[in-house]
């Protein structure tokens, strides 16, 4: 099963794989999804049901007593749970998980009306205000959650309870708000992507149709959103990526997805517009976006605060799935760059390394004060984690007529039929070491491309085919293009070369003005109090010649490869609660020794000060 | 005349003394205010006049025909015009200028209905919709700049025709909103300090009292303002300061004002906190306030970013009008040392030097696009620096029983009365530089004590009475005390220490983490790009250890001071429009020589970057 199925998209040029096609071996993802399916996913299933998410459902049926409990877009932490689940049952089966998903359905099912609405805040004497406030009610935002879970469910056993569901609300939402009807357009998008993949799903064009009417609708006045709903402007006409940016990237895949069913030029142009005016002046380094707490929203450009990042989880997420459908759609590998930083860090951040504990906002320094929280009152953030880790596999590989694209490097077996099947082994130690070996294995001797993406922080490349080296040309597009007739047990063999990195943002981001970030592979590192204890670490000065070193540490946070190095820490004591003051004279720099760890594995332990971005500037004079 | 007079204000513990007691004979303000009279006030009536703002009022009577024109508050502009002229005239009678107050205000008063009511926007066929959207209509606040106005001209020239005006507007209000009347509070605070000072000129309670309802009706649901209009919170419970900086500064004024005639120590319980949010936390080093565009507000704590900084022109006035209350209330001169940084930088930065063109925001740093305007659609700057500017030798001094304060360093005549009539010479070059000589002279011997600041930035001072030395203790308010008999002739000379310091800031300010501010005296000081052709102000770093020296230039920007200094350029190249990349290998950092300028006088030459803030961290390895 695909979470984005582009085989049949007529302008989408890569088609993703599979998830169950690609058997993940390594020891840093694989891990993870076993915490998932042995803690995350039966901890948010009891917490959905302690929290009356659930129950909202069978109080909606009438199956239980009681009123609505919770957030008015509590149904959608459900679905999201289920399509978690729906994957993890595609990578691992398991007759209990099975069992839940199938009666937490039936209690979906149940809650549907006669004419296909199914939101559960609406059922209890609101009736009658269905479909009245589309700015603020999430009506059409839960309603697409549901498709999402409905087809995930589907495509991953073939169960079609759900989907039956989802397709007789997405005719009632068609009979409303489809071409000719209805105009409206959600204060919260989301339903837009899940239409066009019931489109995918069922062939049905008028799902497709009906998501196009949505954006097309946006900008209009219709439901007055303004910009933080991204209804200020019409879609087509934006340049700037603003507001909510949780919605406004669900708002992008929607967009992407419609583009990539209907080749529409000026749907194109927005979308490559809002993507440059996200990646060169609005993300953050950790792949994270949205810089305010005020509104959840983009900040202009280069505003990108660090202790006071918003940086939700979800819009890591949400730039995940947006950079996804981006590059299905061209097969560029500077998406896929976005998409692996944000994975590695800004969300992987997200959830704790027990598997139980979640930030919602993931700022890039601190001073001590934020943890992770084991649940939220409004609790986007954990299902959509599960969603991504459990379908991560998905990410790591494309295809095209006569070409396999590795995006992402993972110890794994992949098996996919171009014109004839195909297995590749991948070997590596990715992330913590940048070598790579793939091991072919077609059913026969097959002429196909093997697309390897040179990622964005990787300056230096190796290339070996069956152990004679290969001269690499990284193409505009960062992929390496090695076509052949290939038989089985040939080996290629890709080094990249991952040394640490000082990374310096553009100088017109205040917050990070003279001071670097450290960056090996993927991975941005951050230094915490508990490693740094003689020191404060937001103290710390890396001078640009200070050496620095890896060593890897089995027993530290499940396994990380750390970074050491010596640096100056000047010391500050800012007990007197001033503001500004003159800086203190005699005051000394002195060495200290350093260790910085990957940002996704920050608070684990003890409470303390954390930053990624540590001083750089100065020189002897 | 006094813009705050607090000679009969129970809870005061200073005096202000009439502007017209100090006459200022020095090369900074003088100028300053000739310019003022010559060029800023003529220009302003004009403008107001081109846009209809005067026009308005002649209109509302029927002298003129034409509907309203512009802003629904403009009206307010005209009346700190207004307000402005009667301090310009208290200092400087001129017939001419005279003459045009006085018909604007006849074309004010014509205005006026019959009820009292006086707001141009609400004649022309909206008189019904009177006082029926106190939170976005600025009725309220239109009102209280007229009773400044009125107040101000009739202590300077003894015209009541506008005090009638004003009284009779201020009698339907009381009507209206007074105690045990209609519950209202203004979306605009200033009513509050205007009526205050309305029942210091006329005695009448009932203004006091319905200034202290308006204030007491905030937090309780009146209005809906929430928190950007301080409507979330009864405002004695206020914690933190928040919300649209001029409307927050502007409510704590009025706050300010009723503590100095009630003595409500919840009151001041608020105003300690309100100033310590502000002081400790949220002002700018420039003595600006509001770090967001978004609701013109104050961010949270430590939200100080610098080119996007807002800090409205106002705002710092305001900052000025509400520390000036503080230390009316108190003597203490932490209040003054805020006022004073607040004048010289960040209000004095929101007028050129040609007295024609403002800022209505006031960035620490900018790249070349941020310039001066003639005029604002939403014109509440400009005619605020004139009454600021117009009335600023108000602040220099302040007295109590048997105590002369000197607030500001002056080159300045005073002529006060304790026991005995005073006249006090002060000689200073100030603020080039720190040496002040006072020169008493009573008109017989006199025994009072004269209380010198020592301002926040100084940190060494000589004292000298009739040439011989005396032993100095600064006390914790920072005032030096000197009491003692005085004989015609007394010479007292204060040497406050001025090097050229550097500042840092509290290292939770995100945006000037790792970099230092110049500052001498209470002259914050900037790098413009015309003057330090040969790299980009933005990639200077001022290492800890060098040599900074200033320099008097008599022919730039009508003579300024200038700090010459050696540092090192880190030459960087973002014309590959990058967010985040690696620090370039072998990337050197030269050494310049770099000049800077107090930050008021910037943008008064050919555009260009410019900053405040500096690089300063590192040292060898």
């Amino acid at each position: 099963m695909q979470v984005v199925d582009t085989s049949t998209s007529p302008h989408a040029k890569i088609r993703s794989v599979p998830i169950e096609s690609v058997k993940l071996e390594d020891g840093f993802w694989a891990p993870r999804q076993r915490i998932l399916r042995e803690r995350t996913l039966p901890t948010q299933y009891m917490l959905c049901e302690e929290t009356g998410r659930i129950s909202n459902f069978r109080r909606a049926s009438g199956k239980e007593a009681g009123s609505f409990q919770g957030y008015f877009f509590n149904d959608s932490d459900v679905y999201k749970w289920i399509e978690a689940a729906a994957f993890s049952l595609t990578v691992e089966p398991d007759g209990e998980l099975r069992d839940l998903v199938e009666r937490v359905v039936d209690d979906v099912a149940a809650a549907q009306d006669e004419d296909g609405y199914l939101d559960t805040y609406f059922a209890f004497g609101r009736k009658k205000e269905r479909w009245t406030n589309l700015q603020e009610m999430h009506e059409l935002y839960c309603h697409g959650h549901m498709f999402q879970a409905a087809i995930a469910l589907y495509r991953s056993t073939g169960a079609r309870k759900l989907l039956d569901v989802a397709c007789r609300a997405a005719d009632n939402i068609v009979n409303i708000f489809g071409p000719g009807k209805r105009q409206g357009t959600p204060g919260h998008p989301e339903i837009e992507m899940a239409l066009v993949e019931l489109y995918r799903t069922t062939g049905k064009r008028a799902y497709l149709e009906t998501a196009k009417a949505l954006l097309d609708n946006r900008g209009r006045g219709i439901v007055g959103g303004g910009k933080n709903l991204i209804d200020h402007k019409q879609f087509r006409e934006l340049e700037e990526i603003v507001g909510h940016s949780v919605r406004s990237l669900y708002l992008n895949c929607g967009a992407t997805d419609i583009y990539m069913e209907t080749g529409e030029e000026a749907l194109w142009g927005a979308l490559d517009r809002l993507w440059i005016s996200l990646a060169e002046k609005r993300i953050y380094v950790t792949g994270g976006a949205g810089a305010r707490y005020d509104g959840e929203a983009f900040g202009v450009d280069f505003e990108l605060p660090n202790a006071m990042a918003y940086a939700e989880t979800c819009a890591a997420i949400a730039n995940v799935m947006w950079n996804w459908r981006m590059f299905l759609a061209t097969g560029d590998a500077k998406y896929v760059d976005v998409l692996e930083g944000a994975i590695y860090n800004g969300a992987l951040s997200g959830i704790s390394l027990d598997g139980k504990h979640y930030f919602y906002v993931n700022p890039l320094g601190d001073r001590g004060d934020h943890r992770r929280q084991e649940w939220f009152p409004c609790a986007c953030c954990p299902p959509n984690i599960s969603r991504l880790l459990a379908s991560l596999q998905g990410y790591a590989y494309g295809v095209s007529e006569r070409e396999v694209w590795v995006n992402l490097y993972v110890q794994s077996r992949l098996q996919v039929k171009l014109t004839k099947a195909i297995n590749i082994e991948q070997r590596t130690e990715y992330p913590w070491q940048g070598e790579v070996a793939f091991v072919i294995e077609p059913e026969a001797e097959a002429d196909f491309g093997l697309n390897m993406r040179v990622p964005g922080w990787c300056g230096m490349v190796g290339l070996e085919l069956n152990g004679k080296r290969l001269e690499t040309q990284i193409g505009p597009n960062r992929f390496i293009a090695l076509r052949r007739t290939w038989s089985a047990g040939d080996v290629v063999r890709l080094s990249l070369y991952m040394p640490v990195e000082r990374i310096e943002s553009n100088p017109r981001v205040d917050a990070s003005l003279g001071r670097i970030a450290l960056r090996r592979g993927p991975l941005i590192y951050c230094l915490e109090q508990i490693d740094n204890r003689d020191f404060d670490v937001w103290d710390l000065v890396v001078p640009t010649g200070a050496f620095l070193e890896t060593g890897w540490e089995p027993n530290l946070l499940n396994g990380v490869m750390v970074i050491r190095g010596e640096g100056l820490a000047i010391d500050s004591d800012w007990s007197d609660r001033r503001l500004y003051r003159p800086i203190q004279a005699g005051r000394g720099a002195r060495r200290v020794k350093f260790m910085a760890i990957p940002y996704y594995a920050w608070a684990n332990r003890e409470p303390g000060p954390m930053t990624i971005w540590v001083g750089s500037q100065g020189a002897p004079i």
